[in-house]
């Protein structure tokens, strides 16, 4: 079997560019890498990830949302993730079932136990065997999106909403130090690059 | 609160033929009525329909298949049926969590259980009050859809997918006869819908 690493963080934490360069450090290692993201990662995902970031489709219930997520997920786990981990590859993830827990569970209130009730269907038991968090405040992570793009249905959320965010993150990863590595997002990016591999390393070894 | 009819049946059991009637008949004695269909009768479950039955994602899994009939159906009961019988109306929906047991429950093999136990979450306690199964054999029902139109994702599936349809439906109906009637197809339409609103005056009355 191979390693499934998730990376988790609120909107504009510098997940994007900290899965490039930690694939950039294991593919020099000489490992096989399957980058994937969320929602989204297959054609059928993608389609799902039209619907859920849709910011006409301000109507969409929490439930739904939160189903819409799992759907999504329950194919790229199907296609991807699971046969790539088969053929002893290494999995990152940007977002995966942690963003549900704290986005629906924890900002939208459903319950993070519900959340993980449902998504248990999704994925079965693929869960990561390590989870990066990076930790950052809401103000600094939404003024980094807004300078990039149009924002998505999700993170045109008032800033309240991503406060909660922010602040789940924290929550989980208090509740699961043992296979969540919370890392502080106020460093250089060549820092936190640093303590991610370090997290890496030690999973590998 | 008023009261939920769901129409249930095999592709090509005259569902909707039966409904348009049904609609005529409980219209003309005064009741206030809301029609309905599965999946879609939301803008947002609408553009799920649209992802569930494209005929060319073929690889779509059984789980995700399910979680994206209940995120539509979560939307259509939240936006819809809950604020119309919340109101005292009638509605009639064209498929609805049945269809769920017997397509992917049993059709699928993914196990009764196992979908009602996700579509709880979906619908909460939004059960129908009368379900009307018309009853067809499989060949019959497929052999009406092809001269109708072309045929979807789900109604390209295989004979004997359609025949563990069939049998499903029966199945269901065996298990729930306090609130599923089944009605056999193979009457005159005039027949069907004599048998329909006879079943509908009994729960009205």
């Amino acid at each position: 079997m191979g390693l499934f690493i998730t990376m988790e963080g609120p909107d504009g934490s510098g997940k994007s560019t900290q899965i490039d360069l930690l694939r950039d450090y294991l593919s020099g290692k000489g490992y096989d890498i399957i980058v994937c993201r969320e929602p989204g990662g297959t054609k059928i995902s993608e389609a799902i990830r039209q619907v859920i970031l849709n910011k006409d489709f301000t109507e969409m219930g929490y439930m739904t949302e939160m189903l819409l997520y799992a759907a999504a997920r329950a194919q790229l786990v199907e296609e991807v993730i699971r046969p790539a981990l088969e053929e002893g590859k290494i999995v990152i993830c940007d977002r995966f079932v942690e963003s549900s827990a704290v986005y629906q569970g924890i900002a939208r209130g459903m319950g993070i136990d519900l959340v993980y009730e449902v998504n248990r269907y999704a994925i079965g038991d693929t869960m990561p065997d390590l989870t990066i968090m990076i930790d950052i405040d809401a103000q600094t992570g939404i003024s980094r999106k807004k300078k990039q793009a149009e924002l998505d249905r999700m993170e045109r959320e008032a800033m309240d909403f991503h406060e909660r965010v922010a602040e789940g993150y924290r929550k989980i990863a208090e509740q699961h130090p043992d296979r969540i590595e919370k890392i502080d997002g106020r460093g250089s990016i060549e820092d936190i690059h640093r303590q991610i591999t370090a997290a890496v390393d030690k999973i590998i070894s």
